[in-house]
């Protein structure tokens, strides 16, 4: 794709943007149209940029809230439903929502028992998070909030702004959600979730870009033969650079060996895997991919309580993904594997 | 992608082929080790090409099985689990099983009430299973069959050759399956799988090739500023010719205006509506596809009583999708619901 280098002219007709969209000024109001239409027995939307649950039980449990920009679908609003998320707020493409859009959805659930908003690492999500966390504070709303940022692009000591929270937040949200489901108070449920946001860690591999479907530009440029570990879902850089293009199990032994330390698994204990699809890249590739990670880590004694192989946070039509790793304990795992209707998490 | 006739050095350049492999000779052993791995609550690999539930329960009922080519994951094998697939014999990358490993899994279930084969219609897949179907039954073993033929491209007139199976496979997967695990006889489980065989229609459309993972070649030539539908889902012509892109709803509306008829859908009555990613389409521009079909069944009195938007059955990272539409009564509907926990298609 990137061959712009090679010949200016077939970089010029290869921009052609091949998608299927209308106006891209409406894109975002289509697409969660599409959605809540696809899954309206599960989902709705409100307010505009607002995905709820299409049967809110009226029950004494905490709220579980995120938000986040559009564009890497299913992700975040494909995780709304029993079980899982009460709400997304939805921002536009790559774009985080404002504050006042956030605030409306903290005060729709002011009268739960409390409620819990997860914010992923990125300057714009945590900003307009915020701002709305300590106005909805103000406003006596009994609210707390958790940052992901489990990133390990930057190596596991760089500071927190440093280190972007990826699909790790997904997981995330399944066990937030079934602990709420379970009747949890809000600090039992930011106990919980807090205790398996600091045993995960991401690193993602990007091996061809995408083009922002708004403005039609590359993401990023990556030569045709080369791949990059450690690039961020908008192509942001903070990766180990570009490399020649390596086997699938030279990838996945390389990424898994970095994962395994910044969870700090030892022997004799449990894991979940995810690898998680940009967009492109084939589930028969991701299936291969984990197939070695899950190798190495059964050589190590670790046990794969959990595995998941799916798309989960795209960019585009990315072709990489994202290796997910994290620790569990029978608390972990069980509200992992309770149940849940959202749309893109299914268990039963 | 396609940019060879601009500038012959680039399309050189671009042929490299940006998938995480290993040895391409391995490559259907490696991808059903991940994918089992992955699952193996729920799947588990025997005889080196059957992918078969990871807890059979030894009970009193009908084994629904399937055969196909790997490379277009999650099908055919991310269907086999409770409430849906028994059983699937995998064939290499885009090659059919062949009918020895056909039979061989006809045999491990002689003992079920009965067996159903359901095969796609594609050359190998239908000689393949034809040919073991025909030993089964001198065998012996209570075996029916089933070809799916939904490709609605050549004209619903079209020979039974001209017309391909697609996705509809996999929803007519849930409705057997669904009966299967209720109990009924083999004579239910075909008739009702029958009747909504007779009812299902799908349409492809296609932007962006893909490469072969094994032979690193396109799958098909497409210009960059052109689409076509009715392209196989292995690149194979039938379509109604290349087309300038056209937009999201323009594209929307003549599919499904298309496969309305094809279905004969009237006024009052209610439908399962797919869309079927290819690869690289992302999950949003189906979104807003999903949209516009939905819009018009809508307007026309015809209720979506199932939505789905989703990578059922890929064409590598071709960009693309499948629009899926079935008439749905009560029973099929009821099936369509039914649990099931196959990896990818889990209901509750």
């Amino acid at each position: 794709m990137n061959s712009g280098t090679i010949c200016p002219l077939t970089r010029l007709i290869i921009m052609v943007m091949k998608k299927f969209l209308n106006d891209s000024n409406n894109l975002t109001t289509e697409l969660l149209q599409g959605y809540t239409l696809a899954y309206s027995d599960k989902v709705k939307l409100v307010d505009d940029r607002i995905v709820v649950r299409a049967k809110p039980k009226p029950q004494d449990k905490v709220a579980v809230i995120t938000l986040g920009g559009s564009g890497h679908e299913p992700a975040l609003s494909g995780y709304v439903g029993e079980g899982m998320l009460d709400a997304s707020v939805v921002g536009d493409i790559f774009a985080a929502p404002g504050a006042p859009k956030v605030l409306d959805a903290l005060r729709m659930f002011k009268d739960y028992k409390g409620v819990l908003l997860i914010i992923l690492n990125h300057a714009g999500d945590v900003m307009n998070g915020n701002l709305a966390f300590d106005m909805a504070k103000k406003e006596g709303i009994n609210v707390q909030k958790i940052l992901t940022a489990e990133d390990i692009a930057p190596g596991t000591s760089a500071p927190i702004e440093d280190r972007r929270g990826l699909g790790g937040a997904i997981p995330l949200y399944k066990i937030a959600g079934a602990a709420a489901e379970a009747g949890k108070s809000l600090d039992e449920v930011v106990a919980v979730a807090e205790k398996f946001n600091k045993t995960m860690a991401t690193l993602a591999v990007t091996m061809k870009t995408a083009t922002h479907p708004q403005s039609g530009q590359y993401i990023s440029e990556l030569a045709d033969d080369m791949m990059e570990i450690g690039m961020g879902q908008h192509g942001e850089g903070g990766g180990t650079g570009p490399q020649k293009i390596a086997s699938a199990d030279e990838t996945a032994t390389d990424m898994v060996e970095r994962l395994i330390p910044a969870v700090q698994l030892q022997k004799g204990e449990k894991a979940i895997l995810v690898i998680n699809g940009s967009g492109a890249t084939t589930l028969m590739e991701m299936f291969v991919v984990f197939r070695k990670a899950h190798q190495i880590l059964t050589a190590k004694g670790i046990t794969v309580a959990m595995g998941r192989c799916e798309e989960i946070l795209t960019v585009q039509e990315a072709a990489g993904f994202q290796m997910f790793l994290a620790k569990l304990d029978d608390e972990t795992q069980k509200y992992l594997e309770a149940p849940s209707n959202a749309p893109y998490w299914v268990t039963r």
